[in-house]
C-alpha cells in the first residue's frame, strides 16, 4: 500500500479500524490470506465512477455500501460467503476529511452486516472525478461456486426479489417519474445482495442482474446453448413498479442495477428454492423456461404475443 | 463482471486471450481460485492514474506494464510468487480501440515475462481521466512472507538495484534535468520488481521502495520500533544520477516510483544475500544499519554532519 504523508493519515484514522485477519494492520505492502484446505476463495473486481454510477451529491456513506454491495451481488452469483475486500480510491485533492468519515462509516455498517473486513488497498488523488474500485473475496467449498454455465432444457428460469426497481430508481433521480413513498431511489441508491441462500445443491446455474435481466439472463444462454423463454408479466415488479405503468415495462426488463438473482434450476428443485427463499428472506419467481434453441432470450408479453424490446425486437447476443 | 454490449466486445477482443486458469474465461460473475494446502494467497492493489502517476501521451502498453509491475513489486516485497490479477479499467468513451489493443498488448509481455494471467475485472467509462486499478495475487509458503516488521538492532540495511532513478525521471519529463541516453526516463517508465530472490530465509524485514527510500525505509523502523542510521554515499546511484550532480542528492533519497527493495538483513545473512542477488541478476547494496531508537531514519553526508532533507531536518514519522 503506496502512501503519502495525508494517505497514511487518513488510513490510520479511517481505514485501520476497518482491517481484519491477514490485513497486516494495513501497515504492510501486501495482505495475507489463510490456508484453507475446506474452501476455495472466489474473487471479484466492479468499480463504481462518479457520474456514472453515482452522483456527486449521493450521500458518501451509501456510495461506499453500494460499492461493497455491487461487489456482494459477485458473490451472492457465485453462492459465496463474504470474507474480505480491497479497496481502491482515486478521490480529487479537495475531498474533505468528513467525505472520508462517512465514507469510511457506511463501509463499517455493511461489514457488519454481511461479516467481512478490509484486507487492503490504495488512495491516490485524481484530477478527474471520483474513481473507486473494491476486489472482493468469498470463500465456497471446493468445487461449490454457482457458475453461469450449467442451465439444462427444462430448467425453470427464476428471479429473486423484484424486477426493474433500481432501473426506475435512476428514472426517478433524473426527473422522469414520480417516487412518493422514495421506495424506487432507495432501491437504485443501496442494492441487497441476495447472499446467505445455500444455492449450489439447488441451481445448475445462476447470475446476479446487474446489467438488466434480459441481458444477464442472456449470459445463461450463451454459457448453456440454450434459449430462455419468459413471460413478462410473471417478472415480479414491485408495487411502486407497477404503479409507473406500462410505458416502464421495458425498463424493468432491460434496466440495470437491481442486483437480484437469476437462476437455472430445474424442476424437482423448485420446493428447495422457495424454501431456501424462505429462510434466507427473499421470495422466488418463476418467470419461465430454458429450452432447445440458439441462445436468445424471447419475452413473450400479456397478449402472447413476442415483446419488442428496442430496435431489434428479440434480444440478441 | 458487469459489461455493457462495447465492454463484452472489448472483453472478447483484448482481454479474454490474456485469462488464465481460474478466470472462468472472464465470463462468469467471479473467477475462482485454486485450494492450495502447500502455498498461501498474497493479494495487494495499487492504482494508476492519469495525471497523477502517468502521462496522458505514455504509451499504453508501457502504462500496462507498469500498472502490473508496481503491484508485482508488492509481490517481490513480500518474497512472493506471481499468480495472476484482476484488472479494472475506467476510461474516457472515447478511448479508440487501439488504445485497449496496445494496453493488452503490454499486459501479454509481462504477463509471459513474470508468469501470471488475468483472473477478471471490469471495465467502465469515466467522464474524467483515465483510472486504473490491479489487484495482483501472489502466493508463498504457509507463513513465509516477508513483512515490514521484523528488523533488529545491528541489522544491514540492504538496497537493490540504484536508488532514485525514477524520481530523476520524473524530472526528465518534467525539462528539470538532461537525460542524454534516455536511462532515467526508461526507469520512469518500466520499473523492474525485483522477483525470483529468495530472500524469506534471509532478510528480517523487507519493503518495496514506491514512495522514496527514506519514507519506506521509515515504514521499516515504525514496524520494528528502530531507528535507521544511513550514509548517503552508501546509496547506490547510477551513472545517470550521479551525473545529475550533488543538487538531485535529496531527490535520490526521498523521490518516489524506483520499486527497489530494502531490507533488514543481520550480518550472518549478508554473504547470502549477495549470492541470491547474484542468481537474481540484481546488485545489493549495504547503506547503513538499523539502531536501538526512535522511529526515525538519520541519514548522515559525505562530512559526517546529519543531511537536512526538507525543513525537518532528519525525517520523522
Amino acid at each position: 500500500m503506496a502512501e503519502t504523508a495525508r494517505e497514511f493519515a487518513l488510513i490510520a484514522r479511517h481505514f485501520r479500524p476497518l482491517a481484519g485477519a491477514g490485513a497486516l494492520n494495513l501497515a504492510d505492502d501486501a495482505a495475507v490470506l489463510p490456508v484453507r484446505e475446506d474452501r476455495q476463495f472466489v474473487v471479484s473486481a466492479d468499480a463504481l465512477i462518479e457520474g456514472v454510477h453515482f452522483f456527486a451529491e449521493d450521500p458518501p456513506d451509501l456510495v461506499a455500501r453500494k460499492l461493497l454491495r455491487v461487489n456482494l451481488s459477485d458473490l451472492a452469483a457465485m453462492a459465496a460467503t463474504p470474507y474480505g475486500y480491497l479497496l481502491t480510491l482515486a478521490v480529487p485533492r479537495t475531498t474533505p476529511d468528513d467525505w472520508f468519515a462517512a465514507f469510511a462509516a457506511g463501509l463499517a455498517v455493511d461489514q457488519a452486516q454481511f461479516g467481512l473486513s478490509l484486507l487492503g488497498g490504495d488512495t491516490t488523488s485524481t484530477p478527474g472525478s471520483t474513481a473507486l474500485s473494491l476486489t472482493i473475496f468469498g470463500t465456497v467449498a471446493p468445487g461449490q461456486a454457482l457458475l453461469r454455465s450449467g442451465a439444462q432444457p427444462g430448467d425453470g428460469i427464476f428471479v429473486s426479489g423484484t424486477i426493474g426497481d433500481a432501473a426506475l430508481g435512476l428514472a426517478v433521480r433524473r426527473g422522469a417519474l414520480a417516487d412518493p413513498s422514495g421506495f424506487l431511489a432507495r432501491r437504485y441508491l443501496l442494492p441487497e445482495p441476495r447472499l446467505g441462500l445455500d444455492l449450489a445443491g439447488i441451481a445448475h446455474a445462476g447470475a446476479d442482474i446487474s446489467d438488466g435481466l434480459v441481458q444477464d439472463l442472456g449470459h445463461l444462454c450463451r454459457a448453456a446453448g440454450l434459449a430462455a423463454a419468459i413471460e413478462a408479466e410473471a417478472v415480479p415488479r414491485s408495487e411502486a413498479a407497477r404503479a409507473a405503468g406500462p410505458a416502464f415495462l421495458t425498463t424493468c426488463l432491460t434496466g440495470g442495477d437491481d442486483y437480484e438473482l437469476v437462476l437455472a434450476v430445474p424442476p424437482e428443485r423448485e420446493g428447495a428454492l422457495h424454501q431456501a427463499g424462505r429462510e434466507g428472506g427473499v421470495a422466488f419467481s418463476r418467470i419461465g423456461t430454458f429450452i432447445a434453441g440458439p441462445p436468445v432470450v424471447q419475452v413473450r408479453g400479456a397478449d402472447g404475443q413476442a415483446l419488442a424490446l428496442g430496435a431489434g425486437g428479440w434480444s440478441h447476443f
